[in-house]
């Protein structure tokens, strides 16, 4: 295991030909019914149980797509809604993800100052040496919130780098609301989204961050919604790797996510979830693959990788 | 119990005579001797050992702390430290300080949009109904990062709506470099904190948020330490109560943070953490009462309640 993320990150990208990254939301109600009618996970209102078919189902179909993709970004709230126990599972899904060989984000959104970031940056990003806990490992990288500001970063950062781990912080979100907020502007013009851009970057390019690749464990997370966004963000931020939600079900094409990644295809990570992971609801899928759901999941993602290499091709 | 938080804790200042709060932040290495050198607690690289002195201390200072304050904040990530040991004595920790009928701030920071934000939501604001988890009580109100914008907050005041919950929206956080971003002005001057203040009380005021007492159950963090931005905000939002951190080991005095409140007392909630959970580290209390670390804390609380007052009184 190369020790800076952003090369390991580069080079799973390489060996896997595809920016793709699935993104594993897991809600109990839309679970296979393979699982949710197994005898041990079949109650939706007993914690253990929904916890275990969560657990059973992303540990499946990261089995399925793992020789396909080089990343995973696990959304936590989808486990912290079962609170500690869920927790739990959440870590162990990490240790199944790296044993198949995949990169890990792990998609937390914590932000904090001072000493309270420095908890949660050692929470997510250091795998702990506590008796009881010893097993446990961490994610490669973590979503985190700048909004504080430059020392609600660096604390990341800091234990980022210290452990060959990778950050991105959210600079411009895809949701609908997202504007009157990140696009709110100064008298020179510059809005909200690339004045934290800049903080980010004035970051992530000190030199002790930079790995092999040219690419800085510092990255940061934008929507693929706007195209505009994406070119004057990649061509201002040569060394930035994004993180970029919104392709797939929340409505962003290949061509508008493309546009993050560089010429050979590095420098971005376009990340699909529900339209990968709940392909099996799709008519489209179900047609060809009746009820085998991880088959569906398996040609959502060759579907994906073509369709992402397809735009590749048209901007080059 | 009132079914609206800001009522609750309307008459909690009313009867602890106070708008002080003391937050949680436990660190191992900071307890008392007597609790570090417990058999049961004495390993600090031991999780369950470190988890039970930090709840031994929690709970200990709450029983000294209870009859003097209207609520404790309780920062979730001195916990998730620990992982999900860690949370679960967090949520332990919360049923304590309700048996002790202290309000609960749940210092979590938490934010994103949407589903996602749906699922923190229930995670934090909903007393769990799963089997296994049954017994769970989950905070009054919670932090939460409203950078997304009003899709990133509304699910948060709709869950605590309706749970008879409150929320509490980072403003203005304390930190140096906090206003490289959140002071940063449009053409009109307005500032990205005043932006995300108006988009707040806009949420805020829905009229169905109001208790009985005036205020919403949707306030805003703002921390103490700039007097001219409390007077401002103090004017322009009758119907939001503050969460102010600052007082106490981060500099913000007494007269700074009781400009957020209005002549009554009500209105604001003003934190302190340090100053007075470690008040036996401080030579001023250990010469007076020695080893005793609980009428250590118990001095330092009356003590600040004595300097808010006084506070009080010369601004009225």
């Amino acid at each position: 295991m190369a020790s800076h993320f952003a090369d390991r990150l580069c080079e799973a990208v390489k060996c896997k030909r595809t920016p793709l990254v699935v993104g594993l939301d897991p809600v109990y109600g839309r679970l296979p019914s393979a699982i949710k009618s197994h005898r041990d996970m079949n109650d939706e209102f007993d914690a253990a149980s929904a916890v275990d078919a969560i657990f059973d189902f992303c540990t499946q179909t990261m089995r399925i797509i793992a020789p396909m993709v080089p990343a995973v970004k696990i959304n936590i709230a989808f486990f912290e809604k079962y609170l500690w126990e869920g927790i739990e599972s959440y870590y162990a899904l990490i240790s199944e993800a790296d044993d198949l060989g995949l990169e890990v984000i792990g998609d937390v959104k914590r932000g904090d100052i001072g000493h309270t970031a420095e908890l949660y940056a050692a929470a997510h990003l250091e795998n702990p040496e506590l008796v009881g806990l010893e097993d446990t490992l961490v994610p490669d990288a973590i979503t985190i919130n700048g909004y504080a500001g430059t020392d609600g970063i660096e604390p990341f950062a800091d234990m980022a780098a210290k452990q060959g781990k990778g950050l991105f912080v959210l600079v411009r979100t895809s949701n609908p609301s997202a504007a009157s907020i990140q696009d709110f502007a100064d008298t020179d013009g510059q809005t909200m989204y690339e004045k934290i851009a800049e903080i980010v970057n004035e970051i992530a390019t000190k030199p002790e961050r930079i790995g092999s690749n040219g690419y800085s464990n510092v990255g940061m997370v934008v929507g693929g919604t706007s195209p505009e966004v994406a070119t004057a963000l990649r061509e201002k931020y040569d060394k930035v790797w994004f993180l970029v939600p919104g392709y797939g079900s929340q409505g962003a094409s290949a061509t508008d996510c493309i546009r993050f990644c560089k010429p050979d295809g590095s420098g971005a990570s376009i990340n699909a979830s529900r339209s990968i992971i709940y392909a099996y609801e799709k008519p489209k899928y179900k047609g060809q693959f009746s009820d085998d759901w991880k088959r569906c999941i398996e040609q959502a993602v060759i579907d994906a990788k073509i369709d992402l290499a397809k735009a590749m091709q048209s901007k080059l």
